[in-house]
């Protein structure tokens, strides 16, 4: 194992590997996505639910300028993790792509493709100088032939795909509580439960309707739709009921 | 915790994130802008309010040149705290978009679009090499749709939507004193008063109406415009009575 | 022999020799590539065999989202050991040549060509300032002219055409297998095996068919396919049987 | 407080704010304005008077090589204190300005338009890499639209309006002066008077007519000229008549 | 002399001398040329001899794989010492020169004309910053207006020409032994087998002919071609019979 | 006072200021135009006299070949001190602006105006990295309108116009000289003899005719000529007739 | 003066002058030409003659291939001591340029242009960054108008003209020679003559004819020939029996 001072020599240039192979100013991006709140995404039959944590500082804050979930297409949706003002970037990225396709092609561009297409970006950041990698970790899902898909990006232009996925701070807890609690044959609304549950795992108390966003890609509509407070209500009040029952 | 020796050698480029995930030359940035004077916006049913201290370092100085609050398009302005000379590039920038806009459609840009186009360009200089961070917080405010809007840039890229908000020096006190003063209902005066109040918080004297800027767009005319003296006199005057009243 | 404080100085910068000629930013991307999973590629008469190792780091990712192998054309197949990312910008680099070669003279590209084309892409990124070098080895395998050929590239930007290799982690203790256990009348079954084997070699419990990935290109069709579960359980569990023989 | 090896860290690059929000190397430049000779600016309801001391290194040197004093257009005069090599580039620009102004539009460039295109430019040089700012401070002197306006340029790229102001050498002391006896309803010739008091405020006895370079830009005519000896000896000679009466 | 702390200071950099006009970077180039195995060229009356140890690390890897000897055009043949992919590189600028000069002039390139041209290139990487020196050495051989040819490159950008030469490990000692039995009147098989035995030179047992590769350029049919192992094996039988009878 | 530790961190890159406001480079760059043979300007009614010593190394090289006196084009001459190569630079770019508006406007260029676009170009080489400062002072003489005009540019891209002037090695002493000695009635003789003495001044015996480069540009004329060895001989001997005399 | 420690900070970059205006990198680029063989040039009446030795590191190799005397044109020659690959960089700039010449006016390039063209772009390898200077010194001889023209660049982009001249190692004890022994009225075979006579001055014993090679550039032909080796031998003899003789 190495020393610290020796580390010290090899972390401060994207373009150097340090001896033993590591790339430090992209593993350090990654602590730029823990120090996040944490955001999650479930795949269902039905489709795909994206559910995020936000922070506001202050009642004044309109809620909607942090919301950390968006719609990069009709039918692809993006939640993130990290440094907000980066994300900003690779969604606008996402947005271009989708568009460009749909001008090039009338049609829909693959949520697989999106994703590819995002991690190209975010890989050249790590590579080339002049430049630092991007500081955020993002959801994709989307439907794509009829199917739900569930990517992640990672700062290091790494994509995978999952059932069930949370990015950000509390990750490892989070994800513990999705690898025990998640069913492949869950429909929509407990998908979003499970969501929101899970984001709700590392607090001591339960999570306020409106300190989450949610919202769903559905096979059958095939469209982005955020999940309204009335809803959202509903579901947090029935965690809490099973939650007492436990 | 870090010790300082450790922090130094990460706060040196734009590009590098520290062990812990963060950008110091943002963090700095942001100490740029809490040297500068503070500005306040405050968003009422009728419009949105725009106030700023001034500084003027000499009697011989025209307040004018001193003034904080800009007309970036005829239905937007924006209140800026931090580096005046950044400051400046980014109402410039501001004001070019506005009227790409007008010649490309022939409408008013959006609010919230033309306040994207802004921190966009403030997080390129957080990313790519050779160049500093913007060392300034703007408020920008304006009607669209017929709907008042207030926006928050900071240095970091990232954009906030407020009802009322403060940014630069003193800015915790002030924003105390919003969230503590701050209805939803006030009418165009009373948000003159609650911003200038604000302002004046961290004073120990009452604000002079010479050393504050206020400008107003308002729903109905959907147009910026200054807040005279007389008019400013009058209200100070009213916070005076009201103060002395408590 | 140098201490360590001296090659310390040389080893920071891609575009410099260490006073013993190495370049040890090579050298470290090296290490980059024993820090990922391995790969093994095995010729036969019959065709190429590709197999890689597949590190799943949650029940609930997709495996097909870590898959090592994949698809460069019809006729050439891609495995790759280390930084994920680099991986797949040369993969792409590799499609974008195949394509071309098509388009342009509507022919498949030649194995050794294909490699050509990306071992000197990795070498000036060795030579040239402001980039890293690529954190990877990749076997490339294919059919060419209706002979088998299996490709190396390693870190430096030099190729290698092998029998039966492998890259990435434990890579040693594989090849050693390999030369063992290796023979050129391997039909591609055996082949399968042989590769299975290899990587099963440095585990002390046997691998699980669903922890490898096995691709084959086969002089008969001339084209990439990859191998089903049902296919590779049944070559598995022979190697347990001949294992438990021995 | 930050001791000076902390300070030391961060005033060698443009490009990086110091941890408590400064640049330092905009604040070196203006070191390198207070190395330069004072200039004065006075605005009059019938013009502006621009004053410079010039300091002569040998009575070889021609008088007017060392004018500080340009003709930017022809309602428009330049004074500088600092870098003199700068000073000339930013005067050159302004002239480039001004002429193209006239040949797009047919019209004389506004002063205030003029100062920010001047500004404009110096901020670029405090934010991108690769260069340094400007060691030089102007005024910037005019008449628009029939009114008298003056400008005062900073390294920094900010600019300010004034009624009188002074920048270079011992300019506290001289501010001081100006803002004891300015008054509005100056004639030109008793702002010329006052401008040149100010100068001659630093130092213990008077200053020869021929140390001083005078410029009005008068409403009347609404051009740049220089104040002759024979008048500038006369006005002098007032003031030390002025002075010794006191 | 110098000390070596002394040396550090001018070796990390490619655009400065040391204060005793050395390149030390040339230097380490030189060195990593030495790492490589080792090549010859033997010129004779009836053509140029090129031969090279060739390192095979694995049993499974393609003896073809690991050639140092290419073909650069029909007439010129290519021997290298050092690092492999950088010499790959040389060698394709050396084959798109000679196809130009085809394209343009329907004539062989010049052998000379040839070299030039890649130590041009060469030179380049030595003065101008961004990239570091080729760490590679070449033979070139060739007929030339119906004479025999054979040039060296080496890392500086210099050129020379040979009777007789050897780049890489132990070239001193291969360079002895040519100097020694070189004699001008070598029919082409005396030249192949003078190559082999110097190669052979610093090992302590002969030398294997498929450890051995060999190729011609004979002033009879003007073209490239390589010996095949069968007479290489006869000429090697008749080495160790020599050494024997020694 | 600073302290040399303390300088020396501010005086390595000419695109910083040291914390007093200095640009160390330039200070530099001045001292390598002080290691350099002083050159001597004298403007008279009738014409300007430019005069340099030369350092001949050897007596086989070409006296022309130091001469530092160069016509820049027919109506003006450059005198140089300081790097000789840099100093060609300057003057080839001086020849190029001449020929350039004799080609568009077919009139001889002004004195001045070619002054300044020389010192525009030296000045630009002062504030944009990437390359050092010239290293050189130019003494610009000429005929313009029928007046004798006579130029001195600094490294740091300021110029002055004189009477009479001296760059170079022991420019203190010549200059003090210069303002004994100078009358502005000199005839062009008398210019010369001024100018030889000047030069002459800091050495203990007389300069030998032929250690001396003189020319001319007189309003007659309007052309550049060198005064011949015999001319100056005559001249020379007059000097030292009067010194004895004293 | 100054120590070491304080001289090691202003010598590794070309773009800055040391405090006592000294560009330290084109110093150690003239230590580069020093550790070159020498050369030397003698101009008489009837043309010049350039000499150099030859440095044959082994008996095979080509005598020709270390030739440091080239033809830049029909009526020109170069010579040249120090970093080889760098000097025939500039060779083939002159071979250009003279081809330039040929093509664009049809006739001989002057010597003196032709030099001042190598001397250009030498001294912008000593002042723009990203490159080092030339570690090369030539000697630049021809016929221009019916004259012997000999020239020397050096390192710092200066040239000189000479009767005699000697460049590279031992330069000051041959140039000292060449001091005491040149004459003006010399016919070329004494020129060869003085020569070599110079370039054996160091050595203890006299030097071989094969050991140096001579041209001339006569006015009779005004075309470059090398001295062949029968007319060397013959006056090497004779200067032997010259030296026997003393």
């Amino acid at each position: 194992m190495q020393g610290q001072s020796q580390q010290q020599a090899y972390d401060r240039g994207i373009t150097i590997f340090s001896p033993d192979g590591r790339l430090y100013q992209v593993e350090y991006a990654r602590e730029a996505v823990k120090r996040g709140t944490a955001s999650v995404g479930v795949r269902t039959p039905d489709g795909v639910v994206l559910a995020a944590n936000r922070q506001i500082s202050s009642p004044l804050m309109e809620r909607s300028s942090v919301e950390k979930i968006h719609k990069a297409d009709d039918h692809v949706g993006v939640a993130s993790a990290g440094h907000v003002a980066d994300a900003r970037q690779l969604i606008d990225l996402a947005r271009r792509r989708a568009q460009g396709e749909q001008l090039r092609y009338g049609q829909d561009i693959g949520v697989e493709t999106l994703t590819r297409s995002i991690t190209d970006h975010i890989q050249e950041y790590t590579q080339t100088g002049g430049a630092r990698p991007f500081g955020v970790a993002l959801l994709v899902g989307g439907v794509e032939d009829g199917q739900p898909r569930l990517f992640e990006t990672d700062p290091s232009g790494t994509d995978y795909e999952w059932q069930a996925a949370a990015v950000g701070g509390d990750r490892d807890v989070i994800q513990g509580y999705l690898e025990e609690e998640y069913r492949e044959d869950l429909d929509i609304d407990a998908g979003i439960e499970l969501a929101i549950s899970a984001l709700n795992e590392p607090e001591e108390e339960s999570v306020a309707a409106e300190a989450v966003d949610v919202a769903t890609i559905t096979t059958e509509d095939e469209s982005f739709s955020t999940v309204d407070d009335e809803r959202l209500e509903s579901i947090v009040a029935e965690i809490d009921t099973e939650e007492s029952d436990e």
